[in-house]
C-alpha cells in the first residue's frame, strides 16, 4: 500500500509525475497549487516545498521534490509496471540522461521565456531572454529528434519515464512559439502518448 | 571488468564523475577536453557528444552524458561500494532530488555568470545575468545549508553520490564571488570531502 499526495499545477512539469502515477496504477491524491494567486509562494506551500515550485510528492516518509527524482521514485515504488529499466545500468543511464537533459537544458530554456526574472532584474535583459527562448527550444528538440528518440519510444521498443517527461515538455512548444511539426519524430511521439489511456486519464485533474 | 573512458575538463561538473569513478575503484581512462581552444566544439568531440559539453562517458555499450545520469550509472555498475542507496526508493529519491537540484538550479545559476550567451545575445543582458548570479548561488546554497545537508553527509551518516556532486558545485562558489563560509555546514562538508583519499586522488588529472 502507498499513501502519496502530489502537489501540482496544470501545464507544469509536475504533470509528468501525475502521468507516471497513473501509468503505475499508484493510488494517490492530487492537490492543485493555484499559480494564478501565487499559491506556490504561500507560507502553507513553502512549508511543504521551501523552493516554492511544483511538483512536490508527500510520501509516508517525507516530502520529495524535483521531477526526475520523483519519476524514478514512482518506477521504483511500483516496479512491476516496468516504467524504468531498473536492472540494466546502461539503459537506465540512457533514460536518466534524457530526463536530465529535459530538466537541466530544455526546461531551463523554456523558463527563460516566462521566468527570466530568476536570472536578471533588468527588464531589457528579460526581454532579450524571451527573444532567444524559441531558438533554444528548437536546439533542444533538434537534439532529441536526432539523438534521443530511437522510436517508437525514447528507449526504442520499451516505454519508459523518459517518454512521459518528453511528452510534457513537448507540450510547451506551441506556447513557446515553436511548431511541433518541425520535429516529425517528436510530433509522432506526442500522438502516440495521447493514444495511451493512462495519459488521457492523467490529464483530467 | 569494465572499459570506461571519461571525457572531462578541470573545474567542470565532470569532475564529479571522475571522483565517483575513483571512489568506486573503477578502472577508467581520462581524456581531457581543452576548453581553452574550444575543443568541446571540435568535430572530433561533437562526434562523441553532439551537445558539445562534458562529461561524456564512453562505455562498452555506447556513450552516456549528463552528470546525474553518469553518477547513478557508476553507482549501479559498482554496487558493492555503496555510492547510492539503490534498494531504498525513498533515500534514493532524496539523493536524486539533491543531484537534480544541483544540476537544474544551482549549476544553471552558476552558468549565468560565464555562459549567459546561451540565453541572450544582447551584451547588456549578459551583464545583467552576471550581476544577479552571485545572489542566485547564495539562494541555492542557503537551500542546501538549511534543507539538504543532514550531516555529516547529505543523507546523514551515509556517504553518497550527492556528496560528490555537492562538493564539486561548492568548489565554484569562490570564483562566483561567494564566500563558502557564509554556509558553515557546506564549508565543513567540503573539508570532509577533501580529507577523503579518493577525492585527493581524483583531483590529480
Amino acid at each position: 500500500m502507498s499513501d502519496l499526495t502530489l502537489y501540482l499545477a496544470p501545464g507544469t512539469c509536475a504533470m509528468a509525475v501525475r502521468i507516471a502515477l497513473v501509468e503505475a496504477g499508484a493510488p494517490h491524491r492530487l492537490k492543485l497549487v493555484d499559480f494564478s494567486v501565487a499559491e506556490q509562494r504561500s507560507p502553507a506551500y513553502l512549508a511543504i516545498n521551501p523552493k516554492g515550485r511544483v511538483p512536490a510528492l508527500v510520501t509516508e516518509r517525507g516530502v520529495l521534490t524535483e521531477t526526475p527524482a520523483l519519476l524514478l521514485y514512482v518506477a521504483q515504488r511500483f516496479p512491476a509496471v516496468g516504467l524504468a529499466p531498473l536492472d540494466d545500468p546502461f539503459l537506465l543511464a540512457r533514460m536518466q540522461e534524457v530526463n536530465s537533459f529535459l530538466a537541466s537544458t530544455v526546461h531551463v530554456s523554456h523558463a527563460h521565456g516566462r521566468r527570466g526574472s530568476r536570472w536578471a532584474d533588468d527588464e531589457q535583459a528579460i526581454a532579450a531572454m524571451q527573444a532567444k527562448m524559441p531558438q533554444n527550444m528548437r536546439d533542444g528538440f533538434a537534439e532529441i529528434e536526432h539523438h534521443y528518440l530511437a522510436g517508437p519510444w525514447v528507449l526504442g521498443d520499451r516505454f519508459s519515464l523518459a517518454d512521459i517527461y518528453l511528452y510534457v515538455v513537448a507540450s510547451w512548444l506551441k506556447s513557446d512559439g515553436v511548431a511541433i511539426d518541425e520535429f516529425p519524430k517528436v510530433a509522432a511521439h506526442t500522438a502516440r502518448m495521447l493514444a495511451r489511456p493512462a495519459v488521457q486519464q492523467a490529464l483530467i485533474i
